[in-house]
C-alpha cells in the first residue's frame, strides 16, 4: 500500500548544525527528497534550474502568492524566496518523504499552512559550542556572530511550538534521532486506515 | 542529566504478538524493565515475589486500590490484578523506560491515570493472520478463538485512543518501530528543559 510521505521541517538556531544534518538524512535515505525553493533572484553560475532553486521571476512569484501556492515565503534584500507547495504536495504523493532546511520564522508559517508537516528544533550542544562553531566557519564578521548569539535567546523561546527538539551534538547520533522521529510519525493511527485494512485482509 | 523515562504501553488483539515484541524490546535495551503487576492469586510453583508478580492480599488490594495506588486494575475470576503506580514512578524516575503488556481496557485506563504513557496499538499484518496465529499457539479452544476473533473488530475501534500503531508482520520490523517510537518521544520539547540548557551551558 502506497501512503503519503512526511514534511520534515529541521530549523533552529544559525550553527545548529541544520545543513549537516540534512546531508546526513538525504544520505542515509533512499527515499527522501531536499525541498526546493523558488526565487526571484539570478542563478550564480554553476546552479542549475530545478536542482539549486526553481528561477522564477517576480510576476510569477506574486503570481503564487495570490494563489497560495506558497507554504511560506520571505524577502531577503530585493529577492524573493518560498517554498513550493504543489512540488512539495507532489513528492507526497507519490511517498518521498521532503526534507526541508528553513529559518524559525518559515518553519512556524508553514506549521499554520501544513499542519501535518513535523517540525524538528536543532539545537548545539551549549551555547558555548554554537559559539565556537560560528567562529570556526569563518563565514561571520565578529559582529554577525554577536548579532546570531543575540538572537538566539528569543530563537529557543519558539522549541514548544515545534514537534520535537534534536541536540545536535554528535552528528550520527542527531541523524539517527531525526530518522526515528521519521520512523515513528509513520506509525501514528492517522496514517492507518481501518478500512483498508479489513477490505483487503491486511497491509502487505 | 538524568532525564525521567517513559512508560510504554503495548497492547492490541490477541494474538496480535505484543508479548513477542516486548520479549524483543527487552532484549534489545539495556534500560528497558518489564512491568510488575500486583495480583491477588496465590503464587504458582516456580513464580518469585517481586519477579513475575507482586504477591498480595485482598486486604492490600483494597488499600492500594483507595489510595489510588493502581494505574489500572481487572478482575479475572475471582482474582484482582493490577500495575503498581509507586513501584513505575520509581523506575521512571531513575531513568528506565517501563515496558507493560495490558490489553486495551486497561492501557485506556492507563492513559487516563498517566497520561504521559505512550500508548502502541499492535496488530497483526491481517485478520485473517490474527486467525491463523491463534490457531498455531494452539492454546485456545474453536469456539474461543471464534469468540477472540469477533471481539477484534471492536478492538480495532480504539485505535484512535492510541498514540502509535505498530503493525507486527516481522517481528524485526515491529521491535525496530518500537524503539524508534521510544526514541522519538524522548526528543519532545516537554522534556527538554531550557533552563538547565542556558544555565549548565549544555546538556552534555
Amino acid at each position: 500500500m502506497q501512503k503519503k510521505g512526511i514534511l520534515l521541517v529541521l530549523s533552529g538556531p544559525s550553527g545548529a548544525g541544520k545543513g549537516t544534518v540534512c546531508q546526513g538524512l538525504i544520505k542515509s535515505s533512499s527515499s527522501m527528497e531536499l525541498s526546493i525553493s523558488v526565487t526571484t533572484r539570478e542563478s550564480r553560475p554553476g546552479e542549475e534550474n530545478g536542482k539549486n532553486y526553481f528561477f522564477i521571476s517576480k510576476e510569477e512569484f506574486h503570481q503564487m502568492l495570490e494563489e497560495d501556492q506558497l507554504l511560506e515565503y520571505a524577502k531577503v534584500y530585493d529577492n524573493y524566496y518560498g517554498t513550493p507547495r504543489r512540488w512539495v504536495e507532489e513528492k507526497l504523493e507519490q511517498g518521498e518523504d521532503v526534507l526541508l532546511e528553513i529559518d524559525i520564522q518559515g518553519a512556524l508559517q508553514i506549521k499554520n499552512k501544513f499542519p501535518e508537516s513535523i517540525l524538528i528544533f536543532v539545537v548545539p550542544p551549549s551555547i558555548n559550542e554554537l559559539q565556537a562553531r560560528l567562529i570556526r566557519r569563518g563565514t561571520d564578521r565578529d559582529d554577525v556572530i554577536q548579532k546570531r548569539l543575540g538572537c538566539v535567546q528569543g530563537e529557543l523561546q519558539e522549541i514548544p511550538k515545534y514537534d520535537y527538539i534534536v541536540v545536535n551534538d554528535k552528528l550520527e547520533d542527531a541523524v539517527d534521532e531525526v530518522t526515528a522521529i521519521l520512523k515513528a510519525e509513520k506509525c501514528r493511527p492517522k496514517r492507518f486506515s481501518l478500512q483498508k485494512y479489513l477490505q483487503t485482509g491486511g497491509l502487505s
